[in-house]
């Protein structure tokens, strides 16, 4: 019988393995205050790499960074129909602004306000309202603005970075002076997103679109990724809408044209949260805990020294020293390697396992024999922990990068092949239902996947499905071809497939 | 008479010229929401400064960065009375979470909550929470945390970047084992901050700890850094707490020491805001607007073609494009230079204006006169607008940095006279009060400075001292020789001077 780091499989109970990773991969834990989490050093420190790499590409994008106000007044909000339809059921309301002792003597909420303010759920009404001061001929535009900032929304079922009252975004808002720029734009940030998710998550994505139902409220149009996890739900991974004129006629962003005469202008946003944590843990981690990435790992590699007497300590610990300042001038892909050379007093077998389920990518045991024979020992958090290699320091650092490019592709492969695995084409509603329905002594948690199926385009199927079998359409995929065929649900005419799943 | 590009100078109305600055160097702008304000791309990229050489800061001794939730449950709060005294009069208060049709048919704050949940004014409460479950013995000590996040105080008089509403800033929080361990950590959070305010921001302060009346509340003491602006009011720019055990009590973190005998922890805090970008301006801008310190600011050099013809642009584009991309290449104190290839369709006298009000350190100018000779023009952003140098490309690739560093040390030297110049031992109650009193046709906003005085360390003085003349003990600085004297206001014994003045 195979022994796992975590009481818990995912095979046996798929949500309790993943609240069981972020346990035991010290990536987070609960807050005493409803619904919000705290992200721990661990887990935090893959955020800042996904900070540091986005906005090196928004940058390169020509975007700059700017900063907004975390209140909202209400009469803002109210200003867009559709879009506080979409954020009033799951917002927190600021009433007063201070506290005094109530009768009892415990403090009760002071100073009403005279407008309520909502926390940002989102921020296009009060950057819109700069941009419309911002703005006066064509000349000014494009405006192309991001901003790293929290985010609440109130959610009813909350779920570790995956859907949190408070969460960490980054919110791009641009605007421009034609409808195709605007599309443009929010096509290129899409795409940006996607090439992310691939290269540093090594998490394969679907690049597509939402349907009118699912969209962003207020936006004209919403460009998805979509990845799967290995219970097969789908993560709606990162969005970015064109926003067409709508935000513009609400906040006023109007600018005059080359001809004179006023226009409004044409809005994007697109985000990405700390959701993403969420779904790499999901992606790539196994029943030994987190498997992180190469490319956004907290840290790269450990060094773990095996000291069991005076003598040992001796010559091991110099040999690691000097292996970690060696290790640490090694730069991958343009960053310095993150080595940790574990010191702490304990057995080298418990620390080992410690970092296997905190999913470090390498990890380097080095015992007096091997200081003896001028080797080091190299496990790989990709293959079994009993799988090691045998590398002198030299090797070691000559080959470090492509080893650490190797576990990179071949976690992106493992997750393109699981993904495939469980996309199919389905064309019958019996089928479709019988595929989004647990079998009886199947695992009710892990079923069924992406049905790549036709649709009518009525939204009264979508919302059929999601009432039956609580599917939605993910995406219709951006590279899914013109194809004659028949509603799956409907049985009318439809020109093409569309992705269908149950989702986080 | 001289001119200036600003429509109000300093000494006409400093207020004012503040605002001014602010506004033509494009740093911020007022938002909607009462006392927070947008922070604009020029602006936000000095706060990005800020924190990449913070943060390395922070990380090479030791801490590691984590997330805790915005809001606070009231009931944490009130666990520390000193602390809950000290913010309950100023915070913004979360009572509903959804918003529903009232009945006229406007939006009106719906779902209340059981227990109202606080915007954080700042997070021991709510880390210290956390810290209470990491820590068990003594060998879970230090926790050594910072947080990256937004703050809110509701102020009521606010200004821009010194006193917002909402703030953003970094908040470390540390737990120890010892007392002594716990009050070294305060004190080099407290160095780290007085070397960044000197060596980046060019910004002279004093060290020094706060009176009990002025500690943070809750804290055992409070270490600041002390700076003056331009109007000779001071400003408080960082501070760092020893917060004893009052807050390890109040939150329970607990642990087993070497003896297995449990103990409370020992904690610190400490944090440094956006205010500093205020500070900035008041530090070092001019009556030509924004003067910003090379190693902070948002870019470093801007290039100016001057495009009078056909002919000239054929000459100068080329020229300028080669001298960008080799500008880029430098780096300057391990950062790339940040060059600025000024293109737009403007007047070359109009943008050499634009670039000195945004304070950029360095102005190339170049012509077709220029391109000739293969020379450009350099002005930098110290000297008079006027005062320009001529150099070949190369040779300011060669001494670009050393200039850079050159103005760094001019801009550090200079605020250090104008302190000097304006800090006075005073040793007598009426010239006491005639420094801190604006004489007859005096700039009233303009005038006094820092007094070095005696205080006989009774708390009655400084409740006397901030009636009379809204003067305030700015820090008992750690300089400060033992020396007998006779305290300023009450004639009584004192052991040593501290600095009194007027502040933001």
């Amino acid at each position: 019988m195979q022994r796992h780091a975590l009481s818990v499989t995912r095979q046996e109970n798929y949500p309790e393995w993943y609240q069981g990773v972020l346990k035991v991969a010290d990536l987070s834990e609960h807050s005493p205050v409803r619904g919000c989490m705290v992200i721990k050093p661990w887990g935090y420190a893959i955020w800042e790499n996904i900070q540091r790499v986005l906005d090196k590409k928004f940058k390169e994008t020509g975007h700059q960074n700017a900063y907004f106000p975390l209140f909202i007044p209400l009469s803002f909000m109210e200003k867009e129909a559709q879009h506080v339809e979409g954020f009033a059921k799951e917002c927190a309301v600021v009433t007063h602004h201070r506290l005094e002792k109530g009768e009892g003597g415990n403090l009760v909420p002071a100073g009403e306000l005279e407008e309520p303010l909502i926390v940002r759920p989102t921020s296009e009404m009060i950057i819109g309202h700069s941009f419309s001061k911002w703005v006066e001929a064509y000349r000014d535009l494009p405006i192309l603005i991001n901003q790293w900032a929290n985010i609440v929304r109130w959610e009813m079922r909350t779920l570790m970075f995956l859907r949190t009252t408070e969460f960490l975004w980054q919110e791009g808002h641009t605007a421009h002076a034609s409808r195709e720029e605007a599309e443009v734009e929010a096509k290129r940030m899409h795409r940006i997103y996607s090439d992310f998710a691939h290269e540093y998550l090594a998490m394969p994505v679907i690049l597509g679109e939402k349907t009118p139902q699912e969209r962003f409220p207020g936006a004209v149009n919403t460009y998805t990724i979509e990845a799967m996890m290995q219970d097969r739900k789908a993560l709606q991974a990162g969005t970015s809408h064109f926003l067409g004129q709508n935000f513009a006629k609400s906040c006023e962003i109007k600018f005059s044209n080359q001809d004179c005469e006023q226009e409004f202008a044409w809005t994007t946003s697109w985000g990405m949260t700390t959701r993403m944590i969420g779904g790499l843990v999901m992606t790539h981690s196994d029943d030994d805990g987190l498997v992180l990435p190469p490319r956004i790992a907290s840290a790269h590699l450990v060094i773990i020294p095996i000291l069991n007497s005076e003598e040992a300590k001796a010559l091991v610990l110099p040999f690691c020293e000097k292996l970690t300042a060696a290790l640490k001038k090694i730069h991958y892909h343009g960053q310095p390697l993150e080595v940790i050379f574990d010191t702490r007093d304990m057995r080298a077998g418990e620390k080992s396992w410690h970092w296997i389920k905190k999913g470090i990518p390498l990890r380097v045991e080095v015992g007096a024999r091997e200081v003896e024979a001028g080797t080091l020992s190299l496990a790989r958090r990709d293959k079994s922990h009993r799988d090691t290699q045998s590398f002198s320091p030299h090797e070691l650092e000559q080959k470090i990068c492509s080893i650490l490019d190797d576990i990179q592709s071949a976690l992106l492969r493992k997750a393109k092949e699981f993904r495939n695995q469980h996309t199919v084409k389905i064309d019958n509603k019996k089928d479709f239902y019988d595929f989004f329905t647990p079998k009886n002594g199947e695992n009710p948690e892990i079923h069924g996947g992406f049905a790549f199926s036709h649709w009518c385009e009525d939204s009264a199927v979508e919302e059929q499905i999601k009432n039956d079998l609580n599917v939605t359409i993910r995406c219709i995929p951006l590279d899914s071809p013109l194809e004659e065929g028949l509603c799956v649900i409907t049985g009318k005419p439809s020109k093409r497939r569309v992705i269908y799943a149950k989702a986080y």
